[in-house]
């Protein structure tokens, strides 16, 4: 299984955004949604095995998970909005006392409370890595299949804490290339070196 | 000079859309949109010597081109609502009769009459690329610098006109990976090859 995770420093955990100000009012979800379309969509269909956990640490509801999971999901469109639709009817219809295990609310579409020092306690035996800028190569440093977890940070970075605590957990830090970009784009490139390595076909 | 033109079979050129249903009333152009941010935009600035020419064959008044400059572009968000709203303001607010220069309507978006052909008369002598599903990879094929034209279609993929004439030119066919992707991740996916090759900084 290939698993991103992206942490959202300021990502609304309650959906209480407006689909029509989504930076402004979302605390930058708009930075997460769009990783979505870049870990899961092609041109003509949905990879397959993927994941992709969104921890979001902001608003009353904070902090929760919402996990995406290929082989269930449905309505997964590219567009901004649709996916901000999709998240926002996902994050309302939440029990107000969501548990620490993921409840299914949509389709593919996973949340429970918690944020990142739940998950860690979740890994499992596939390679870890922390996306960072300036660190090794990640073509150099590819998982020997297609299973591993991809840690990274959203338009504000990774805090001090989390970082330290993934690479204490045995993250291998790597980069994807010279400049530091946004979380969608380096969703984009790590995928494409995992679909160019296992060469993956379109489901 | 890195160009990127994205051929919008449906896209409409005369801004005539709603930003609450841009995939649903703008003949798809927001695929087109998410490239300027996946060519301009990197976290903590934007990349220069960048130019984006979107070919807009949609609506009424179609054939335009819209080129984007990244030495001129201001107000270039990454959000797919406020990059439609720009684009949308600079569509409505051309004159209805437009000429075939390039006429500066926002900063660093400039718009004309016309279609691929007239573009493909003024390449001069960069390399010229075609992004094809199942043609050698990019990276056995870079270009000697950061000089060159990249062009692609959308979510359609590229006519067999347009496709003819661009081989027909010397476009040299190129692709990405072993998925067929949006234009969007293949904008990521060139540009960092060619920041890779070229040791971009951030601006």
């Amino acid at each position: 299984m290939r698993r991103f995770v992206i942490i959202g420093q300021t990502a609304r955990a309650d959906g209480d955004f407006r689909l029509d100000d989504l930076p402004g009012s979302s605390g930058r979800s708009d930075a997460l949604l769009r990783c979505l379309r870049a870990a899961f969509l092609t041109s003509h269909g949905l990879r397959r095995n993927v994941e992709v956990y969104l921890i979001l640490r902001g608003g009353g509801a904070a902090p929760r998970t919402l996990r995406v999971t290929s082989e269930r999901v449905k309505f997964l469109r590219p567009d901004e909005r649709s996916l901000a639709l999709l998240v926002q009817k996902t994050l309302l219809a939440a029990p107000p006392a969501l548990a620490r295990d993921f409840v299914e609310i949509r389709p593919g579409l996973d949340l429970r409370q918690g944020d990142l020092e739940l998950l860690l306690g979740e890994l499992g035996s596939a390679p870890r890595y922390l996306l960072q800028e300036g660190a090794p190569d990640l073509r150099a440093a590819l998982p020997p299949s297609d299973d591993g977890w991809f840690f990274m940070g959203d338009h504000l970075g990774l805090d001090t804490g989390s970082s330290a605590r993934l690479l204490q957990l045995g993250c291998r830090p790597v980069a994807v290339g010279p400049l530091s970009l946004h979380a969608e784009d380096v969703v984009t490139l790590a995928s494409n070196e995992l679909d160019r390595a296992f060469a993956r076909t379109d489901a």
